[in-house]
């Protein structure tokens, strides 16, 4: 079934230990659409001013990406972050936030996608997602994800948005300051009562824990990695794996929710592995499908 | 088997979020036994002085909990600890802590203990747990426990000890300092050129995992428990699940040491529902079962 993202693009400058990658490129929706690619065809929303140094055509060449949804908006400019990992490589620090173009008007979902049925809403201002929903004819599963400036400052409209998705994709602490409540558990279930049917939570080298609106619960460990190098666009290229799966299998019953996060995880791990794209354009589908058995391996008991 | 523990008896105050629990029984010795009885008869090696409030003839009562190896020393005083939980309930600050007996000889194995075949050493000096396994015949299966302090200041001794046990537990920061390596999984297999097979590694919440000298690994989340009461003696209770399994089912391959970090795990679940012994001293060896296929049902996709 058809997938669509609308999120980011954005030049990124991003320090670890490992070293300095600079200008580089990044994003929620670019990440997202390389590891959505392994499984399905995606259809990728954004915009970018004429400053952007990247061609996302080349970029995504011989993966089925449709840039329709790619706006080049005159007079503007890409988003732009930069930022410095800690030595836990969880937590970073923003050296500079430039919006750009996200502080704008959307990008309009092309006619041609209104027909998506799977919609991954990267973060962005609940108000502009809920626009971007308003857009497609008939979703069958949308998952968004959110962030604690929302969670702060847009709240009446994160909690319309909730009403309206099927899935949030979180982290641990906006899972927490969301629902007021320090217990992840009882974190998830408040969050499945104003409105989503699951709710899953990033909890980094901890790994993701599901939660569903008929109680059921799934913990998963992440893969585990001994050369972390940049842990930019984890959240986003595990999104990417758990939607791509879905899409594919053209299903979201709890079993295919299990694999689909089993396969974000595993997605995710090769990220972390380079700056930018290059821990995923190095690999195949198969390196992904190794991941996952060895995953499956490690976990059983 | 028989399984054989020697650790600290303690009277601890406990501070959470909570509450206060003030003078209650505490100890690695106390919470392992009381664990690992579920599952198999324990041998008892602890010392305490005559201020020591709780009989523990009692406390054991109806457990398969051999006390022959409990010493009351004239002249001395219990070993005392009291400590405040900070909100995530993984971190804690210790307010006082009076080792009294525990800083003077180690107590002795009694003769007819000599035979055992599984033992934990919990954490203390590395010079005494090489004197307490010293005194055991034909061990099988030796894992121990360690800390910070000995990490930085017996270093010579916790080497030697390395190279006697079978499988080491420690939590996640005294294996970062261990082995001089903040990547865990890079960290584990330092670890395991130190000596023994087994490096198993408690990440609190998120959950632990096993590195073998085979190069197998084993990751498993937490049990999840919406109301963490105190934290204290989860550590030693996973410890006291995981070696009673083994004892009971008298291997220790890798299907079983899976399956023993798994009652590990549930076990403590059940300890940080309550202060002191609380937790455990309210529940059967039907409550850990049920956990425990939850669990497997919670991790398996």
């Amino acid at each position: 079934m058809p997938l669509l993202v609308t999120g980011s693009i954005g030049i990124d400058t991003v320090k670890t230990t490992f070293g300095v990658s600079e200008n580089c490129l990044g994003g929620s929706a670019v990440y997202f659409s390389y590891a959505a690619s392994f499984f399905s065809p995606v259809r990728f929303v954004g915009v970018i001013g004429p400053d952007c140094p990247f061609e996302l055509a080349k970029i995504f060449e011989g993966k089925d990406v449709d840039l329709a949804g790619l706006e080049v908006r005159e007079n503007s400019k890409t988003f732009r972050w930069s930022g410095t990992y800690h030595d836990d490589m969880d937590n970073r620090t923003t050296d500079y936030l430039e919006l750009n173009v996200l502080a704008e008007a959307p990008p309009k979902v092309p006619e041609q996608f209104s027909d998506s049925n799977f919609i991954f809403l990267a973060n962005t201002a609940p108000k502009l997602q809920l626009e971007l929903l308003e857009q497609i004819k008939e979703p069958v599963f949308v998952a968004a994800d959110t962030m604690n400036c929302w969670i702060e400052n847009n709240l009446a409209h994160l909690k319309l948005l909730l009403k309206r998705i099927n899935c949030l994709i979180l982290n641990e602490d906006e899972a927490r300051l969301l629902a007021c409540e320090k217990n992840l558990i009882k974190a998830g279930k408040s969050i499945i009562g104003m409105g989503p049917k699951y709710v899953l939570i990033k909890k980094g080298q901890a790994g993701s824990l599901l939660y569903s609106a008929d109680g059921e619960m799934f913990i998963l460990p992440a893969y585990p990695v001994e050369n972390v190098m940049d842990p930019t666009g984890a959240g986003d290229s595990f999104a990417g794996g758990f939607m791509g799966y879905l899409a594919q299998k053209r299903t979201t019953d709890s079993k295919s929710l299990k694999e689909a996060i089993a396969y974000g995880t595993v997605t995710a791990s090769f990220t972390i592995e380079g700056f930018s794209l290059n821990g995923l354009s190095s690999i195949t589908k198969n390196d992904i499908d190794s991941r996952f058995d060895e995953l499956k391996k490690m976990t059983s008991f």
